[in-house]
């Protein structure tokens, strides 16, 4: 019998789809835009005033929302209409209310590692309403024992939540799906970390491979295999 | 010599004014629309549509800026120009990066504090992002122990503080200008609250006043008297 490990679950994509509602909207708002140019011309300028936005606006629906009016009002030239963009504003609305369903295998892997008697924590970066939100909404909330929504994780993000939870660093194992977010800054600090890959990624959340080289750290095409790393 | 206390401060106009920055924003949008109607009818639509938004999109600039460009769609019946929604976006990004300069004596009341050996913390809701950057822009970060930032400042929330930060209800104090977040809940948990009156007031943060009928709290007229009520 191991002793109880601190085990933090990464939210969106990790524990329920996300970037696929995204790209749907995303998708939409390209057919709104489509007169202003190609597809792929359309997505550089939304992900250009994304990036633009980010230290300022952070991630999630909102600045998400906001980048895709700026976007919209700069390939029109400002002939946007006021309808389109109230369009726009609905659409990122449902991004902050749609059914929140966990994937398959989370509720049986949560409800296994509580019953070994470990500590789970959600640890999510983004808005803070919106995330607990989506706890909320998943049903997940009573299997965890903490939600932590941050502005960044980067490895001063993870010392300081060891030293918050009163964790060793023996204790802690991070599992997620942004191998930017969940597993890079972890695995350089030496911690454990579970990468379940999903197979839709955002274009900010890309790693160049060559950072991983010599990094340790587990992946997992199913989140059950957790359970067969954590005891 | 009194026991070590676990005091927090509310942010925003209690360490630093905001509420006037987001008024000089709301007096610029009413010129940005004023050929829609009276300033009152404005002020009474943009009023509307921000408490239609405040379940979904929480606390701040990110959704006062999305409830503005709203309003001025619906007030134009859609006829607002691309231009006119740069502007309201441009006139939002400056609610997220204007310099934040310390109310006249709280540095000396934060630094005489922690002199004193009490743990200080920020206690804000809103966007967390937005409350970090407020806090790093201030230089007041140094002063405190902790930065918690939460969707709401109900009974709830302070009863999980007080676990969170392993304080006794006798440890306990808030200190803060708003009556509706900062204090009722308090009061109502026999906690001890502390009042500091800002000039400015949002509307959504007023209280009837019979709801404080009975309620045991303090009222300073100065930050800095909070260092005689506290040890």
């Amino acid at each position: 019998m191991s002793a109880a490990h601190l085990i933090a679950f990464d939210a969106d994509d990790t524990l329920w789809s996300n970037q696929p509602h995204f790209d749907q909207v995303e998708a939409r708002l390209l057919e709104i835009i489509a007169h202003c140019g190609e597809p792929a011309h359309l997505t550089e300028q939304l992900n250009a005033v994304q990036r633009r936005n980010m230290q300022l606006f952070g991630y999630g629906a909102k600045p998400f929302m906001l980048s895709m009016i700026e976007t919209a009002i700069q390939l029109t030239d400002g002939a946007v209409t006021g309808k389109d963009i109230q369009q726009i504003i609905d659409m990122g609305k449902e991004l902050l209310r749609y059914p929140i369903e966990p994937l398959p295998g989370v509720v049986e892997v949560l409800t296994e590692l509580r019953r070994r008697g470990h500590r789970l924590l959600v640890l999510t970066k983004g808005d803070l309403l919106d995330q607990e939100s989506k706890v909320a909404r998943s049903g997940l909330g009573d299997l965890f024992d903490h939600v932590e929504v941050v502005s960044e994780k980067n490895e001063a993000t993870y010392r300081r939540l060891l030293t918050r939870y009163n964790a060793t660093p023996e204790e802690f194992v991070m599992v997620g799906n942004s191998l930017k977010s969940d597993i890079l800054p972890v695995a350089r600090l030496g911690l454990r970390a579970v990468h379940v890959p999903y197979h839709a990624n955002w274009i900010f959340e890309h790693v160049d491979p060559a950072q991983l080289a010599g990094l340790d750290f587990h992946t997992v095409q199913d989140v059950r295999q957790v359970l067969t790393l954590v005891n």
